[in-house]
C-alpha cells in the first residue's frame, strides 16, 4: 500500500498566454510522475515492460501558476489487470490546494510488434501489493 | 449540426522515445483543433469568451507516427449547459484509422476574477444550434 | 542550388505568457524544417544518416503571433564539411515579414557509438550540389 | 560579480526518438535558468521589465540523458548595453560534464508597443555589479 509522492518544478514554458500552467501539461506532469515513479520500481529490481497509456481522464479543478516551488503529485495503484493497471493522481500546488484529479489506465506493451504484452509477473506482483484504496 | 474536420500537421518534436507521437501531445491536438474551430465561430461574429478545460478524457487506440500528411481531429458539440459545454473529439490517421476519441469539457472564463461565466448568449445559441448527435 | 520553402502551421501551445510565439520555439520550426527538408531528400533515395546539431545561431528579429496562416521556413546550404554541413534558415511571418534568420551545423552522427561519422557519399554530393550562396 | 548556478530537473518529453534532451529543450533550459535568476533579482526588490530574446547562440558539444539528477546551468552577465544586456550560459550534466555553452543577447521589451525600452537604472545598476568575466 503505497502512494508515491513526487515533486516536479514547474517551468516558464508550461504556461499558456492565460498565464496558467496550460491543461495540456499535466498530462506532461501526470507523465513525469509515473515515469518517476517506475524508476523507482525498476530500482528495486522489478522487471519494468514498456508501457503504454490506454486512456486518461483528468478533472481540472483549480489553475496552477508559475511559482518557485514545485508542485506534488501523489501516484498509486487502483487496480491491476493482466496487461494493465489502473493508476490514480492526484496534483496539488505547493500551498496544499488540490488542482487536479486524474485517473490513467496504463499497458504493458511491446514496442516492437506494438501490441500489449501481459504484466511481467514481478511486476504484476509489485503491483497488487502496492494496490492502494483511497476513498 | 456540424462536425469541424481540423487537419493537422506533425511534428517530429510531437515523438517521444518510442518513436510515437507521444500521449500528452493528444491533448495538444485537441486543444489545437478546438482553438482553430474557435477562430471559426468568431470569424462569424460570435462572441468568444475566454475558455478553460474542466475535464478531459481520452481513450488511445492506435498509435500514431511521424508522417508528412496530417491527422484530422473531428470536433463537435455534444451538449451545453449554463456556463459550459461539452466537445466530443475524435482523432484519425491519414489513411482515416481511428487513432483516439476524446471527451471534453469546457468552460466559459473570466480571466481577471479566475472564475467561470455564464454562456454569452449568441455563443450559447450558436452552440445549441451546432449540437450534433453521434452515436 | 536550391532553396527549401517549408510551411509550417503555428499551434496555440507555441505562444508564451506575453501572446507572442515563445523563441525557443523558434528552434523547433528550425528543426521541423529541416526534418520535411530530410525526408524529401530520403524520397530522392539518398541515404541519409541520423543527424545531431552542433551549433545554432538564431537572430530574433520580429515577434510572431497566432495566425492561421502559416509561417514559412527557408532552408539552404551554406557550406560542407567532412561530417558536418551548414545550413541557413530564415523564418519568414505569413506576410513576408521576416521574424528570424538562423545558422545551423549538423553532425553525421552515429547513434549507436554516439560519435560523429562521415557524410554518406551520396548525402555529401547532394548537399555540394544544393550550395546557395545568399548574399 | 556572480556566477548563478541553476538546477533543472529534466523531464522525459524532453527526449526525441534518439532518446537525448533534444537540442531545442537546451533553449527551454537556458530560458528557464534566465527566469529564475531574474526572480532571484526582483525579489531583491529590483525593477524589472518584460525582457525578450534577440540573439542567441548554442554551441552544443555532449549529449544529454534522462537521469533523475538534474542538469546545472551557469548562469552570468557579459556586458550590459542600454536596452540590452549579453548573458552567458553553460549547461553541465549532473556529472559536471559540460553539455553546452551558449550566449544570449536579452533586450529590455514594452509589450503594449512591442518594442524595446532602455533598462530600468536599478535593473542596470544591478546587471553592471553583476558583470563576470569568464575566460
Amino acid at each position: 500500500m503505497t502512494i508515491h509522492r513526487i515533486q516536479i518544478d514547474r517551468r516558464f514554458s508550461d504556461l499558456d498566454q492565460l498565464g496558467h500552467v496550460n491543461n495540456v501539461v499535466y498530462g506532461d506532469y501526470i507523465q513525469e510522475a509515473r515515469i518517476r515513479v517506475n524508476r523507482r520500481v525498476r530500482a528495486e529490481g522489478i522487471e519494468m515492460p514498456a508501457q503504454v497509456v490506454a486512456r486518461q481522464e483528468i478533472d481540472y479543478i483549480r489553475p496552477l501558476h508559475l511559482n518557485p516551488e514545485p508542485i506534488v503529485v501523489e501516484v498509486w495503484v487502483a487496480s491491476v489487470g493482466n496487461s494493465s493497471y489502473v493508476q490514480l493522481q492526484r496534483i496539488y500546488d505547493n500551498d496544499g490546494t488540490l488542482a487536479a484529479k486524474a485517473r490513467t489506465v496504463v499497458v504493458a506493451f511491446d514496442p516492437i510488434a506494438e501490441k500489449s504484452l501481459p504484466l511481467p509477473a514481478s511486476f504484476r506482483e509489485y503491483l497488487l501489493g502496492s494496490l492502494e484504496v483511497v476513498e
